[in-house]
């Protein structure tokens, strides 16, 4: 199958990295053509990994994944053109970051709005499904890492592209029952306001691997 | 030892049973010393509960635990009264929780501040350490109605205040190595804004009876 990554970053080259390896075609898309880290990283994936612009990636893909930061995804999918996008299972993957002058770690947008949110409302006909930005990236493409049953969460209107969603999880090593539904793409929102919350258990434990097991009464 | 608890809601009458049940003395405190739930709570807790008002409970404490709506919390520790709380542990179970007309959830405060930091900036003589919010009430004083391992979190200035905190949560059932400590009182930031999640995964699961368990790397 073909994808497009929007996003040359260790998120996007980690995903495009288990892609080619599980046999897939990848375009890793940039800002501009000749961004050296999506070259390189062409230049090592083999006949079966290019590089290219945004819309390059975007026009690529037959599932296109927004492996940027959550503050320029919405930049970033202009430039890959909403015409690229549609009709086209788009997994989120953007956390909106922002980093103070103080070193304080906030998030924009936050509360009563989300970057999964904002991308579907400005791509109305591209199938959303906000994924694995709860988990560091290695953990992402190989769950087993951590031992044990842990989680994963989706959030999207669309209920074909969810399930395709879960079915690329599913190839990524995740078992099907650990990731869990939250419902319509609202749910992006508590999503990514898990962020904060990430960050400090990565300071207590100083490391991010490391994952939620959701417990609950049987 | 002697218990002061700040509300009178579902969370407040679950901890001050159970401390009752501890062979603790509570006094469970709202606005007016006459308050309906607060003293048919008495009546039934026996002896060593009382009903009286923030500042009844806040004096009586030699722990003082706000069980408050989080959007109410300072106002009634402001009742309660700075001097009744200095120098106490303050354990703040509160979400900021509002509710448009529409039915939608938001945080106020959030994101670069939380309760439990606005606690404490302005009972700077107060021990504050944010605890429990994070799961619902039956679960805070009966961990083992979940199977297996899982987790609390605590946040807070003060060190021998999480360390009374912790062993208060053992007191409720929660091994010490189940309680994670995010560090400062500003971790109370990514504590409260788990709450959207949380509410997301109780509508997918239809129960409130689940909680978190951390899994990393060893």
């Amino acid at each position: 199958m073909r994808f497009g990554i929007i996003g040359t970053g260790m998120v996007g080259r980690t995903i495009a990295d288990k892609l080619v390896a599980l046999g897939h075609e990848v375009t890793l898309g940039s800002r501009t053509k000749d961004n050296e880290t999506g070259l390189a990283w062409a230049e090592q994936a083999g006949p079966t990994g290019h590089a290219g612009t945004f819309a390059d990636a975007a026009a690529f893909g037959e599932v296109v994944l927004n492996a940027t930061s959550g503050t320029v995804s919405l930049a970033a999918l202009r430039a890959a053109g909403a015409e690229r996008l549609a009709g086209k299972l788009l997994v989120d993957i953007s956390n909106p970051l922002v980093f103070s002058a103080e070193g304080e770690v906030s998030l924009d947008p936050v509360n009563t709005d989300s970057v999964g949110e904002q991308i579907q409302r400005e791509f109305p006909d591209a199938k959303v499904v906000k994924a694995l930005n709860t988990v560091t990236a290695p953990l992402m493409v190989e769950p087993g890492r951590l031992e044990g049953e842990h989680n994963l969460f989706i959030a999207g209107n669309d209920a074909g592209a969810k399930a395709d969603a879960v079915a690329l999880l599913g190839e990524f090593g995740w078992p099907a029952e650990s990731v869990i539904d939250l419902g319509d793409i609202s749910g992006a929102r508590g999503m990514e306001m898990l962020m904060p919350f990430w960050l400090r258990l990565m300071r207590s434990f100083g490391t991010a691997e490391f994952n939620y097991s959701i417990r609950r009464a049987r």
